[in-house]
């Protein structure tokens, strides 16, 4: 039996590369124990990986941001091919090159039924909700690594149609296992359709992603602000306007400046908790881009926010804030009737629909967010660069698979 | 030319009935200079008041939580009689009955097309959204009158089918300007459907006209959450379930007891930044009621929040209060993909099918908020009992067609 | 091992009640040819039936309006006690009672996904969507019998909350597999709502389902047309109005009497192809209902047809009837800017909330479509008196499970 | 006072250009007399023709298909300059470059407060809607014309918001008055969306704007048919697949061999009830499309249905297609879970929105549809190429004001 290189978290700051056992078709024990069912799995998967991402929501582990124990291993976007099914595996076969959502599902319980995969009853006990190689979303072993398990294999993979053709386009759909739903929920749960002037905060990957589903969504104009030079530079390269927050003017002004009015008619917030205030230097304050797209959205808009926000913030500016209680405008909010979408993007829900856009050739996301791919033995550097600012989005390519 | 009885802010804890001039139809200064439009309305009508009600939300303007100045007129929960129309008033004729929605539109803004009537345009040169005799609202005149002036009379009025009808369920229908809607809106945006468990916070005319909205959507449990033993009992008197908030109970296990879970799928904050904290003599906690409410509610679920928040509250008990910036467990929604709803109602969305309700006999609302007939002189008075508790909901009958 | 007792489709006109295996946890051969899908179904549960009712639909196979060979089993209308269940039945056990929907669904392709179980495309080689007992939707055996095989059983089955309580409550339980659900989707996407006027016509169990649901919603009135002088008193027996279509009068001044205007906000085609002419003794006319709830419904409605079209009607009254090419005014429709939804129910779609309403004590469907318990025995007498117009729902009691 | 020259009806056939009296601020006779409303209209406004086009629903009356009366005065597609306006005009002025929407709206009647302006009650006592220049809409005079009056200016007018933009992007802009939105419609009302495959049945104006509303929407792919050539070349012009309905080969194989499989996500059908049988040379078969757009949709799908069906048409190939009455296969689309969505655009629902997109440069509406400039005296020859299949969509240039 061969074992299994992964990813995993060393302490605040470093992550390492280690070797574990090779993954079974069966369930973690935290969900065996908790939910009281069977450890084998026969609804289970072993992918090769074919590509693995770094997040930015890794970062927040790494930082040490979060209660991730020393050992956590890491990685949730995962693409690969199916290596062994377990025999209630009926849909998909060895061979088969798939994308899985970063948010592990059922597909049995209520919350799977009405498509909110991303807080599935029946994957971790502790909350709902669970993800591979995360803190806290249950003991899920991460995808940053040669192969991992994937559980109720028929509905959490999505297979894609040709197999060349998949390899093909892998740097574009390796997004489709997080990134690019996350940034289309957010534009989409910002109510971005047709014609709409749309503002994104953060420039990082989500923040691009949402930027790019904008424009897919027929945005007439989107606005990415962020403080680092790079990273806007990066949104321009595919068609976005852009706010340099480093600066002293206020945002509305800037936006004023560009669309005409000081409004926008849908916000994205892609930065969440670690934001930082305005201004070259600035300290972290974390509600400042809550607040900002409550002052910048058009009354009665609706905001999208994928940004992470947490229960749990070791790191975080105050008492307040280490539960993740922040001080939103609520009263500001209120006044202009804005609407809030929170939570993790539920992938399933749009990951086959952004496929067949990829598939055809009119999404660019990979060039849109900058994939930069790099050998599983890089991936500490990646992190290393990601967390300085890089405006890339780092692919891990295990095996070799991605054509240069 | 007759004059105008109207009721009048007169300081905090103090309101008068005072003469003003008989109303013009004519728009007020402050919206004639500030968008540019005549100020002659031939599209106004002016109403003999049949019915107003006296509402929470002027309580913040009369307790001194607000910026409103001496003399400011009152009353936004308007029902009438048509006697007076401009030359632009095709569609109400003198002798209508109707009800006006608190929230003043014009009806051919952005805005309005869209149905945000509660965010007009063209009502307000201040900020989006107007009403009458309220500050920050607009120049408008109070309600709580015996006459009033409705501008783009064919689109705010509601008329109400059958003139003698119409008196007869007068103490119904008065609630359609205001609190009927406002209560629908939440429980509808907290997304109540066939089935719904759902929590109310706050007992007051809004919480109990939530509650009834939510039965009359459907739900099978609807449980009010509030401190005054007499608002419990009404809401009991209903159909409802309660739970005693200054009891040192968990509110989730409260609702274990009644639900057997400790969340509900649906909830609603029917109070506001007037919030107190859990317990008996408990002080003000600005974000107690919205964070108690993403305690209990299910993951997934939406939050309706008709409970007002203000950009400015002279009375806040800190400096971020004061701006209307709270301390929101905005982790914990986020952890749970929440969605949150705010804003006035508008109300022109919902007074036609309320409307279609109570005239069939189908909704009691009146019974549920425990409507009690005052005459106008009497005003004072009822604000005073209102804001000591008193578990009714006040309506002014200032030309005595209110039946016994 | 023991027999399996169901009741067979013996030619027009006839049913009996004829032993057959007991069944197995596997898949219908034509799934596992068609599919190319293992015959063993670890995802599988076997049910004892507690109760399962006769169906209007059944009755189309049984008049031989249908393709259905003698031999075919019949019943999809199932509730039952899980008895035995397959290794990857995880949160059913044996001891849960369940509802199980008409439609099989496999809970893992795209239209489950969307949660449209209704066209499933991995359950029926021949086209999407599946049933138990039923021409051309898979070869799966009916339940209305002693014991039935349920693929995909964490997907399709709704366990019940309590044992004891869903045998209190089983007359009105045993309607969440089809017509409580079936009537709820017309009425639902019919847009019934808080305070709306609605037609259905039809006055038989799913008619009646449609109209308590249409209650449930928020209806104003509720109006049902019926030539069937009994089934109209059941309907009055609820509240609902009622037209009777033997009558000469145009069911427009019908309602018209009823509501003050020709038109109702929205209405439900609860009868189908086999619609007949009105007046005493009209002759088929298939498209006759669904021109009527054009007439009827106000401009800009929206039309339920939970109503079954078919596209092979051997007995059909022409060349186009028999292809289900009908003679439909769609100039009629398309000048009222009318919106129709067409198509079996979704019952996963619903069967939960209604199920809660139900347990809550505040839906009565059973009292709505006077649920009548037989033996299984009795289940030829059933059809034939069903078949006769009687007002009632016959619910087959296999085991003697259901209480007097 | 000036005369006006407007378009007129002449009989079958042909159309000429007459001088009629210049438009005043009042109300048409059939209007005035049939609500019981005032003939001045100070709500109205009288607007200088910038552009209007010829649509191809003029090409019904002109056929000779409706019962439009010689003399009938002609178009529905008006952009101008507000030259006049009533005392109750607020928020348009004199010199303001507008878009009028085809349907005429009071924007002060329940379906105008929902939204549904084609079926407004107000301004046609006949039926519900109303529009310029159309037989059975009221007698509102035609705006292929000098001048026009528009009645409720302020709500159905779209004011564009720099007039030297409008000019130079007139050509785009005169397309927001009808076919842009209508063609946005039927893809919206189809459920097109990120990554739909799309069929769009006809390739006139109002099936090529549904063909590039589908590419603005994220359609993956989107395939437009017709037979004739050049329309088809015109749609290949802008990155529509298309396929030639002479050819003998079945729809759904040559769909096939596009996209892969036999069934689109997304269907319109843009042709309505003068449909022709495939095949060179084929006979009028006036339910055809609508067949075809089921049998080649996905089970699940939508179908949007722009094209008109009518009540009433003197030239039907039998007596029931003289009343509306079409042979549907609805038993096909009940099998297949088809929703529908008829009627007339509600222009004002999306214009605003698109004005955007084409002022953003995003949308180049004039170049899908081929927009060719013709003088107010050439509409004859325009008619008569358009009826002659030319693909192109003629505007009308009344005043020299359209730059080369």
């Amino acid at each position: 039996m061969p074992g299994n290189r992964v990813v995993v978290y060393k302490g605040p700051g470093t992550v390492g590369v280690e070797t574990i056992d090779y993954p079974k078709l069966e369930l973690p024990d935290d969900v065996v124990n908790g939910l009281g069912v069977p450890k084998k799995a026969p609804h289970a998967a072993i992918l090769k990986l074919v590509s693995t991402n770094i997040c930015g929501s890794d970062q927040h582990m790494v930082r040490g941001r979060t209660t991730a124990p020393v050992g956590q291993s890491l990685g949730h976007e995962i693409t690969g091919e199916v290596v062994e099914t377990g025999e209630d595996v009926l849909f998909v076969k060895p061979g088969d090159i798939c994308s899985v959502p970063f948010n592990i599902a059922c597909g049995r319980c209520r919350m799977c039924n009405e498509g909110k995969t991303g807080i599935c009853l029946n994957v971790n006990p502790a909350r709902p909700g669970a993800a591979y190689g995360y803190v806290d979303m249950g003991g899920w072993i991460g995808g940053q690594a040669e192969y991992v398990m994937v559980p109720f294999a028929d509905f959490n993979l999505l297979r894609f149609p040709d197999r060349d053709q998949a390899l093909e386009k892998i740097l574009d759909l390796t997004m489709l296992s997080d990134i690019f739903p996350t940034g289309y929920h957010g534009a989409y749960t910002a109510g971005v359709t047709t014609g709409s002037t749309v503002y994104v905060a953060g420039a990082g990957p989500v923040g691009l992603a949402a930027a790019h589903a904008a424009q897919l969504l027929g945005a007439s104009a989107v606005i990415v602000g962020d403080m680092i030079p790079e990273r806007l530079a990066q949104a321009r390269s595919f068609g976005c306007e852009t706010v340099d927050l480093r600066e002293s003017a206020e945002l509305a002004d800037m936006i004023e400046q560009i669309v005409g009015e000081p409004v926008v008619d849908a916000a994205v917030d892609a930065v969440g908790f670690e934001a930082r205030g305005h201004g070259d230097g600035a300290a972290e304050q974390p509600a400042t881009v809550l607040n900002d797209v409550m002052t910048i959205a058009r009354a009665g808009a609706s905001l999208g926010i994928p940004g992470l926000y947490v229960t749990g913030d070791p790191g975080g500016v105050d008492e307040h804030a280490k539960i993740g209680q922040l001080g939103v405008r609520i009263g500001l909010g209120w006044a202009k009737s804005h609407s809030f979408t929170t939570g993790q993007c539920p992938v399933k829900k749009y990951n086959r629909q952004l496929m067949n856009l990829i598939l055809s050739g009119k999404a660019q996301i990979a060039k849109a967010v900058n994939a930069t791919v790099i050998t599983l033995d890089d991936a500490p550097r990646g992190y290393a660069e990601f967390d300085g600012g890089a405006a890339k989005k780092y692919v891990i390519d295990p095996h070799r698979m991605v054509a240069a």
